[in-house]
């Protein structure tokens, strides 16, 4: 079965790792048809759109999509982001923005006293509803009168696919634990909702393991105690700080992977590293590209291959267990080394 | 000048280190009329009550108050946070919360790599607006079609005061450095207020550096670069998140000290240790006092006593730094220690 994968290079280092996810996927995925989208801040510039509406329709018909990075300092912030990465999310009802966090062998936490294999959580961060719903208005604007508001829109149904969705994925790790991150104790209405539902599902599901933060001691565990740790189910806006926050203490974005999931399959899902474009580093070759090589692990298990998607993650770790500390890295030699050894 | 002084001791530990605070303010504060008030989990148990109005207006009639910590697992979530703490902040004003964090001699951060002095940083936290307003609602609650909203209110209002007095903050430290944290790229329309009234209220202050961050990043500089930060001004949840966040990478909230102010002083500010009642160690004498006799400095400072201010926070990290790690502490000794110290 052929798989159709819609790549966005993006701007920046976006295209150089791509290139090395690619590498790693037809050594595993041999049978793809790629289709590559010109979408980022280059096209903006050049054309003035952001997302039209025919290129969103064309990603449609992707089965998966892989995205480096969009964006560059000569966009007005929030342009890409709502314009076409948030845009992307809410079209495909991407409702699983799924980021996991491990500390690899040969990285180093800014944390004192954890050593690699200590930390492997993973956050499934509803990506649908909260604050990133565009609800929110502002009147006499530029004013001393002025007032805005910003609406957190929350839903059963929203609720309960992201929390249902953390328990299956906590079924299929060994230690068997979701954490609910939220603040009940001030956002009663949402974290009511989202606690209820939490409480609910996890009915179901006997063998796993339950217990609930409020988002500022979450945070402060994420660094006194990140062990602690093995899924984590939050809302949109609290997902987005913890999983920069897990991505820190675990040696940075240079590793993180994403996806942004609809397990429904009913819309393409799209898997990206969470770094940004870096365009001081761009076109040098010295991109690190083990996140997007990482992305592509989430994107076969996604497409339903466990197995292949084990295989990319070791061959990451095993070609970041090898690096040696201030040696600088080649990023075609990142990709070329992992493909390699899955190749071998 | 007799200066009235509100004490809530509160529940679990918070009496403990209330009265060590006590002990140091007596020294340094000698003029002082103090009357306590009997509030939180033990009252609301005994009485069903948790704020009554004539309290609430006998509180009002205090200068400055000195709260330790409310609360016991017994009492449901959100009710003494949202009856009695949030309210006093919202009944008195409170737009300045704010939260230093310093990396004392003889702590140790969890972050490998920094050292006592390291990091000091203060975050203006507003704190009479954003998501912490109570606007929001439910429909059709406990059924599968349940929606529940927070609203954001944001104000120019709001905005400018805070910000201005973070500026005013950073004029008076030898960095002279303030950080917007927002997520403008996400929120547009708060965050566009936050970022144009920073942006003018700057201009007032030419001698401040400024930048600005969304709040992912910061939660990730936080940890790969707290020494970057001198000031941080930002909305009342980032500022919840941030501060804990902040106390976990200078060694906890063991020794995070708040101020719930309104620098107008048109009604009282309150002062008191961001940790919580911590009923576990409660009445064994062992609960340390230091953040709630560092939260007197905030008071001394509010009351125009920077001078005094100076001197309890030098008198508490000397007493800090001398610390054998593992030995056993002792409350009353804390306090002993450090009003002797002011004292001789
Ligand atoms: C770019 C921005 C809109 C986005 C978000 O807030 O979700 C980013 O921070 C992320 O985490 O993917
Ligand atoms: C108890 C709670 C309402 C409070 C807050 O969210 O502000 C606390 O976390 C704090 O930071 O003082």
């Amino acid at each position: 079965m052929t798989v159709r994968l819609g790549v966005i290079g993006g701007d920046g280092i976006g295209p150089e790792v791509v290139a090395e996810a690619r590498k790693v996927l037809d050594v595993v995925l041999p049978d793809v048809t790629a289709t590559e989208y010109d979408l980022g801040a280059a096209r903006y510039h050049r054309t003035g759109e952001v997302l039209p509406d025919e290129v969103l329709e064309q990603l449609a018909g992707e089965d998966v999509l892989l995205l480096g990075a969009v964006g560059d300092p000569s966009v007005p912030s929030g342009v890409l982001e709502r314009g076409l990465l948030l845009k992307l999310r809410f079209a495909f009802d991407h409702y699983v923005n799924l980021r996991p966090s491990r500390l690899w062998a040969g990285t180093t936490s800014p944390l004192a006293g954890v050593a690699p294999g200590d930390i492997d959580l993973v956050v499934v961060r509803e990506g649908t509803e909260g604050l990133y719903c565009g609800a929110g208005g502002t009147v006499r604007k530029g004013t001393p009168a002025e007032v805005a508001t910003e609406e957190s829109l929350n839903t059963r149904y929203g609720a309960e696919r992201a929390v249902r969705d953390a328990f299956e994925r906590a079924m299929r790790r060994p230690r068997r634990k979701v954490t609910l991150v939220h603040k009940n104790n001030v956002l009663v209405n949402a974290g009511d909702l989202w606690a209820r539902t939490f409480a609910e599902v996890a009915t179901e599901y006997p063998d796993v393991q339950t217990e609930y933060q409020h988002v500022d001691a979450a945070a402060m565990f994420l660094v006194t105690d990140p062990q602690r740790y093995d899924v984590i189910v939050t809302d949109n806006l609290f997902g987005d700080i913890l999983t920069d926050l897990a991505a820190a203490v675990t040696g940075g974005i240079g590793l993180a992977a994403s996806g942004n999931i609809n397990p429904t399959r009913a819309y393409p899902s799209m898997f990206e590293p969470v770094h940004g474009s870096a365009p001081d580093i761009a076109g040098q070759g010295v991109a690190d590209p083990a996140a997007a090589i990482l992305s592509t692990a989430l994107l076969l298990d996604h497409l339903g291959r466990p197995e292949e998607a084990r295989r990319v993650e070791e061959a990451v770790g095993a070609e970041v267990a090898k690096r040696v500390p201030g040696e600088k890295l080649r990023t075609a030699e990142v990709g070329d080394a992992v493909a390699a050894a899955l190749a071998g």
